[in-house]
């Protein structure tokens, strides 16, 4: 490869490292586990925070901001959510750095201590629980529907660009409710909402489900995930939404005197997605020669290049140039014309590649005289000569063709890689050699889910939500199932 | 007042205080210091965010993200920089925490101390410049124009909701230039970007000038600054626009080789608006009815109250005022339709009144009979009947008077509150009885400035962009000067 790229084939892991930092999409930091994310990366996540967050208004909720810092004590109040999470995290001891008394620098003021510890959040419900109960007091009160776009850390020991990084960037929705249902109903729509997002626009396909208690949040009574396949067989969970019950209305004394005058604890979902998207859409799109990205997310979506030699040539292409940025820009299009002489054409066409930009076109002088321009789609690397006259409406059915050609490929390698297995050696081999999603029959029990993930690491992804009715046994104990759940290796 | 608000006469900075969480804008929060921004207030500050984000790409920048924690060390490499933030500041040590042995919750796990301490950021310069370093080898990589959007947090021991909190929301532009000429620019040209949002779309009127030595941000060669004027004679710093020369290129060793070959180190500028602007925002407009928003930041633009008795009356108001609602929407207006029947006419308009929605319309039955329409402008809180017919042309005209209206009358209050003064004794009477800014000669050294400071409090907010050449005397020390300084109390 000419980007000095690994080939996935190679080692699907350092492809993915290198194509991150080379496609100038984020990179380590000098501090231990958080990346910086560089102007390509976040405009990208850019585009997608705007498709979500458009969605989130348009079905009824606001934006808000709620403190980075959690008292250590609000942890402890609902008992499995410290569990899951409280333990690796950022803590914060001190207020003041002082002057080192040997100059060498700033030290710790140790005169300046906190009283109580406050933790960097790792997911914020103790702290807005905490507020929601200032907030409500009357079903009038309710529902309240809140979004906040924020940074949350969470202290892990082995990081990954995008897709495991102490510190990252998300959106964590809560909601409280005054019945149950509506909780629910609003769990589901949400999960329905990232399920739009991340296919339709991201072009990533997704299954819909419930997790396993195993797998599920840290308080939550359901957990409702949107989990995709990527390329090297592994399972990444691309969103949730939880159903919380009531836990954390109990915990913070949430209460609501309802329209028939009883006093009732409050109903709440929370659910969130993160920058590890940027993850999947890498893994679900890219090849050997760089980035894919679909055209509803890419920063630039058509690159025009100019071959040629000398000024004058191009001068002469590019008033051609102009003239179909200008067309393709009144359609709404992204257009670039990259005229650096600092660099060659084969230099350009390698780095869009890399960068995924989803049209190249390239002008040379023949095409001038041909009333020409040669059309390369990054997703099959095919490419054609269309004529300039009217390319604006051509470019454009392209990129909504690219777009939908996208997903299919995406479609398709999923299908081509979920198996069922009714056997425990054909799961082994099937998790093994293949990796995918593999549907097999549980016994519901924690226990095995355990044992199966001891033994193959696979875990079940999620209980689909359309699973159908099937009388089988468990793939480790052949205890009676109901239905087949979904198997894999995940990220 | 109906809404037990405080007047400003009788005590500014209480009426501020409670405005601020009587109209739902912000709150304290349960950790010292951090404010709550409500659905209300953040609804504000997203439009505040997308008309600078706007401009900031128009001007050629891109937005990026970087780490919240900065290792402690980062501080001491620019030594004036240190002195100025590294000290008050959030510092985490550990970064994890587990079971209190007998068993009363979670506490610090010791063995997972820091072997660095790592600091909630104040500003970005540091981590930022480190970065830096790897983007730039050559000219080409320059210029680079780059902006977050993040959270920020100062250890302040006397906080105020939105003026001065531990944790605020801001955007940090930070960009790199070959020449000292282009920086210093580009630090103009934000400055100019900031003052076009905040007297356009904010209707603040703001000086523009560049900050005396002693208010220079902590390692800026000069500070570039919006200041505006708060309805009790106070100055509000809106906005700062930093030339950093080449102070942090040499902190982080970051050059770069010039088109003829040599090396040399970049030129910076980084320059910042936060939440705090939400407070300018409510000082300069708001009254003892509650808050005024100034039509092109408010999350509601026309509310439609109707004035009915019985479900009859209401279903024939509402088909006129879903009407009315149309047409406006059609004009891209944000209008809401009230129908609750759990709130009575009267507390809806006083609800709407705190809340600052620049137009009310109310309909009732002899509306219906005559065609008209009852419009009440929030800011000069004048009512007039209207004609329906039409309507949505009148009130995009009238929502554009307001914006204009609100503006001329900040310019107003400035002009009013604006006086020289050229006797010691006159600065004093000033300063002390009126407030407002106050323009003098000054000797042009930090010594005085002090001193001015500890005798009345003020500071110099600027020395105008547009300072006219004029000999005089300094204020207090009868040395000479060539002109006048802005000389203010400030928040």
């Amino acid at each position: 490869m000419a980007k000095n790229l690994t080939s996935r084939d190679t080692d699907y892991s350092r492809w993915y490292n290198e194509l991150v930092v080379k496609a100038d999409l984020a990179q380590n930091s000098g501090v231990r586990g958080c990346m910086v994310i560089k102007p390509y990366g976040y405009g990208i996540w850019e585009r997608v925070q705007a498709e979500l967050d458009q969605r989130f208004k348009a079905t009824g909720h606001e934006n808000a901001y709620f403190p980075l810092f959690i008292p250590k004590s609000y942890f402890s109040k609902e008992a499995s959510h410290v569990e899951g999470f409280a333990k690796e995290c950022a803590v914060v001891t001190h207020y003041r750095l002082k002057n080192a008394e040997d100059g060498s620098g700033v030290v710790v003021d140790e005169d300046a201590k906190l009283e109580e510890e406050l933790i960097v959040r790792p997911t914020s419900e103790t702290i807005i629980w905490d507020t929601y109960r200032d907030w409500i007091q009357s079903y009038r009160d309710l529902p309240i529907l809140v979004n906040q776009w924020a940074n949350v850390v969470r202290w892990e020991m082995r990081t990954r660009l995008f897709l495991r990084t102490a510190e990252f960037l998300w959106q964590e929705g809560h909601t409280a409710h005054a019945t149950k249902t509506e909780a629910i109903a609003e769990a589901e729509q949400m999960l329905d909402v990232y399920a739009d997002v991340v296919e339709n626009i991201m072009a990533i396909p997704v299954l819909k489900g419930t997790k396993s208690p195993n797998e599920r949040f840290a308080g939550a009574l359901e957990t409702y995930c949107i989990e995709a396949l990527m390329q090297d067989g592994k399972a990444l969970q691309a969103g949730t939404s939880h159903f919380l019950g009531q836990n954390f209305a109990k915990a913070f004394d949430v209460k609501f005197q309802t329209k028939e005058g009883t006093v009732e604890h409050v109903w709440a979902t929370s659910w969130g997605v993160s920058t590890r998207l940027m993850g999947a859409l890498i893994m679900t799109h890219s090849d050997d020669n760089g980035l894919v990205i679909p055209p509803k997310l890419a920063p630039i979506q058509v690159v025009i290049v100019p071959i040629y030699r000398g000024e004058e040539q191009l001068e002469e292409i590019s008033v051609v140039a102009r003239k179909l940025k200008a067309e393709m820009e009144a359609k709404g299009l992204r257009v670039k014309f990259d005229n650096r002489d600092t660099h060659k054409p084969g230099w350009k066409f390698n780095e869009y590649e890399l960068k995924g930009v989803p049209v190249r076109l390239a002008i040379g002088p023949k095409d001038l005289e041909k009333g020409t321009v040669e059309v390369a789609r990054r997703d099959t690397l095919e490419k054609e000569y269309l004529q300039q006259e009217g390319i604006a409406t051509k470019i454009e059915n392209l990129l909504e063709q690219i777009q939908l050609n996208m997903f299919q490929k995406a479609v398709d390698f999923r299908e081509e890689n979920s198996h069922k297995a009714d056997t425990w050696d054909e799961f082994k081999a099937l998790i093994k050699k293949k990796g995918g999603f593999v549907y097999a029959h549980w016994d519901g029990t924690p226990e095995t889910e355990e044992k199966i993930k001891e033994l193959t690491k696979a875990t079940i992804r999620c209980i689909p939500l359309d699973q159908k009715y099937e009388d089988g046994k468990c793939i480790l104990t052949g205890n009676p199932s109901k239905g087949r759940v979904v198997f894999a290796v995940a990220y």
